[in-house]
């Protein structure tokens, strides 16, 4: 980028707004991922004019652009693969409007969840999707990444939350979709279609989100199993009832171990074990939680522990959140690194993914941990590796892929609630072989001379080595 | 069309799976609105491959083509303003899955709502968007419009349940968009884009959709009020409580007495009336039809009934249902039309609006019947006018355009839940000033011989006057 570019960004955004100091540029090339790549300038935009016009002139002068939120993204759809401007949207964080009557509320994108959830609190309202960053993530990036979290099962993701957007186009021009109205069926659903888009066709500066009734009361159901396949069947058998809980999450016996060891979670030590939610009117949770313990003794699980006191849930509910966490202090000189980290089955085929994963773990002489929100297919695995090793790398890489063949021939996907980023864009096209090209016309129509976030989604064409190697041959410095 | 071409389609589809016959194509040149436009074949296709078979010739022979549901839109979506090729999609109408388990079911789009409900009733789950039209409207057309109905305020509109698709493209191609899991971020929605497309973008040929749990009980609760505003703050009082009632519609006296007088639905004869539903768990159930009875005293009711009893519920719910064809039989000589059938405002903007559009009724000389569901901010008027007088029409005319303005300076929408069609079209750049352009882009990109129902949301151009008359100088034969 020459320095006429550099001035002129400053010039919109002010000076006090953007720095090209080598230390804030290395640290914007990161996310939560194990990728990097420094930007040549970052801004910190104040208002949707000054995102319009930083836009226009990267479209007029061919520089890449890149808008992040929290940076908590675990596959690195905030590293801007090719350099040029990265927008911080941290500072355009006001909620400008709860309407609790209408059911709808109005932020800017860098409003972080937990600060929208506190507001939210006193008219007992909520967006339940809960992502496990919820304390640092923004909602610009949620809807970005179509993010959720463990109560998607009964709550939905954050795609289902959107109303209306403000975006702002590869031209620079500022464009309205959506509505506030909960309800709306006047031509093609564009809100929904920036989900997911990871910047690739705008830059989200407004977001209108539907808001719900908070759950009157919670209760929740700890029960251990001497077989993954086991816990998987509690679930299936749950939801066959029918019988949605508010979060069913699975994990296996390397987390269970890592996070009692670390936290004191007091999980028991068991091979597999079901955390299940279920909350509502509080008649309906006292008779769910019956249900719910009734089939996992049914199943044969080997303890079941209830709670509906507040500490007690928080505590296991701590415990889980803890797992990502945990692993990486497993043992001396191993990390847990975020590679196969969240991929989506059809709920009843989680069993054999679990089994898979682990023999495909033992096949690599790698260790993984497995774990997730079962109740609605999304699984997590985490590799721990030395990251010294040239040769854990190796193996790492071959689980990793064997694990996404896995996936898609469960009928899966490689991603269910992080989004593509760069860990998952090499095999994003194998899950997607007919609809990847339609995402190409649609993203060249939208962004012709390729400025937002390109390299990224369906454009990728790196090979999966590159991927994963850190540092990386190509994009790293 | 050329013979050669009536030809080569029938060689794909069979010629007994084809008319040109001038009834069939009179008759196909309807949807449920007061648009036509006969089609110049109609077909009926039993596979995705005839689809796409014939799609590819339409598109090297540049000749429109329009697929079909039910035709039970009320806006002209499925009427073919430049002839060509009409798709009959109810051929393709087997239910593939249910898979309860993974909270799915795969099925053609012919496939009729009720139907697909009673076949997943055995399982007690359900897809709970409740269209009116549930009888004789498909999946297809559902999801083509993005329908919904009574209990969109609880459990959204159909976009909310689409997980993938398999779509046919311009070219021909067939394409999976989506997938089967609950959650699903790698890459664009276009499962989401295709929801209210209306045909312009590509033509749905397999759906996979989310089930969830039936209701396990319901009741209802009749409340009589001496205003329409009082009504309104009901309804807001309800939803800022918080509570979510399954249904809240709402009804002004010209449809009270029109459903009393031909339906016998036994309404209180009011100003205004609003019928609420709760459903859930049983406990919940009687907690929440305490808390709505109390509201509806506070807020002033005249009458309160309630009943969990299924038959009196029916009886009331179809009272509800016969609205539109108990208008028609108002007086001698007068028709129910749709015309502004469908806006949706911000909840809260509920008794503005209707007020409003009593006062625009009254300064232009019509009859206006307002109903909807209240509880998400969808609102129907029925005009009652004489069809055989030129004068009406035009009165008519005026007063829609009135409304259409008032609902979007309500922050609204022109159409919540039935489509753009003809009828809303000339409105809809109005509504979305700066989005619709993008759809134009979005449009060309994916249809470049524009051929996919063609002249239709964003490329609208007729007049005004042009859409409401009927005959339709323009358009009709």
């Amino acid at each position: 980028m020459d320095a006429d570019t550099i001035q002129a960004i400053k010039g919109i955004a002010g000076e006090e707004n953007c720095s090209t100091l080598v230390a804030d540029l290395y640290t914007y090339g990161f996310d939560a991922s194990i990728h990097h790549r420094s930007p040549e300038i970052v801004v910190q935009p104040r208002s949707t004019e000054q995102v319009s016009a930083i836009v226009r002139l990267a479209n007029e002068r061919r520089v890449p652009i890149l808008a992040r939120g929290g940076g908590t993204g675990l596959c690195g759809s905030a590293v801007p693969l090719e350099g040029g401007i990265v927008l911080d949207m941290t500072r355009m964080n006001r909620i400008k409007e709860i309407r609790v009557e209408d059911l709808y509320c109005v932020v800017e994108p860098g409003v972080i969840y937990d600060r929208l959830m506190d507001a939210l609190a006193p008219f007992k309202f909520s967006i339940p999707t809960a992502p496990g960053s919820g304390e640092a993530c923004t909602m610009g990036g949620m809807v970005a990444t179509n993010a959720s979290g463990m109560r998607a099962i009964k709550y939905g993701a954050i795609r289902d939350y959107v109303l209306g957007l403000e975006v702002v186009l590869a031209s620079g021009k500022i464009i309205r979709v959506g509505t506030r109205t909960l309800k709306n069926s006047s031509g093609y659903q564009l809100e929904r279609l920036f989900v997911g888009s990871e910047g690739t066709l705008g830059i989200i500066t407004e977001l209108t989100l539907r808001i719900t009734p908070k759950a009157k009361k919670a209760a929740m159901i700890v029960a251990g199993f001497d077989t993954l396949e086991r816990a998987g069947k509690c679930v299936s058998k749950i939801i066959a009832k029918p019988l949605i809980p508010s979060a069913i999450e699975i994990m296996d016996s390397t987390c269970i171990k890592a996070v009692n060891k670390t936290v004191k979670a007091g999980f028991p030590d068991v091979e597999a074990l079901c955390m299940i939610e279920v909350d509502g009117e509080p008649a309906a949770v006292e008779e769910e939680s019956k249900v719910v313990q009734g089939i996992c003794n049914e199943v044969g699980a080997v303890s079941v522990e209830f709670s509906s006191d507040t500490k007690q849930m928080a505590k296991w509910t701590y415990g889980r959140k803890s797992i990502m966490s945990s692993l990486s202090r497993f043992g001396a000189g191993f990390v847990s690194v975020s590679l196969a980290d969240d991929m989506a089955v059809p709920i009843s085929r989680i069993p054999e993914a679990v089994v898979a994963f682990h023999k495909i773990a033992e096949r690599n002489g790698v260790i993984v941990g497995t774990y997730g929100h079962a109740g609605d297919g999304n699984l997590h695995t985490k590799m721990l590796l030395d990251p010294t090793s040239e040769d854990y790398w190796q193996r790492g890489e071959k689980a990793v892929s064997e694990i996404f063949d896995t996936v898609i021939a469960l009928g899966g996907t490689v991603t269910g609630e992080h989004g593509v980023g760069i860990s998952k864009a090499p095999y994003f096209k194998r899950e997607r072989p007919t609809a990847w090209e339609t995402m190409i016309v649609i993203k060249q129509a939208m962004d012709p001379n390729n400025i937002l976030n390109p390299g990224k989604i369906a454009q990728w064409e790196g090979s999966i080595l590159c991927m994963l190697r850190y540092p990386c041959d190509k994009y790293s410095e």
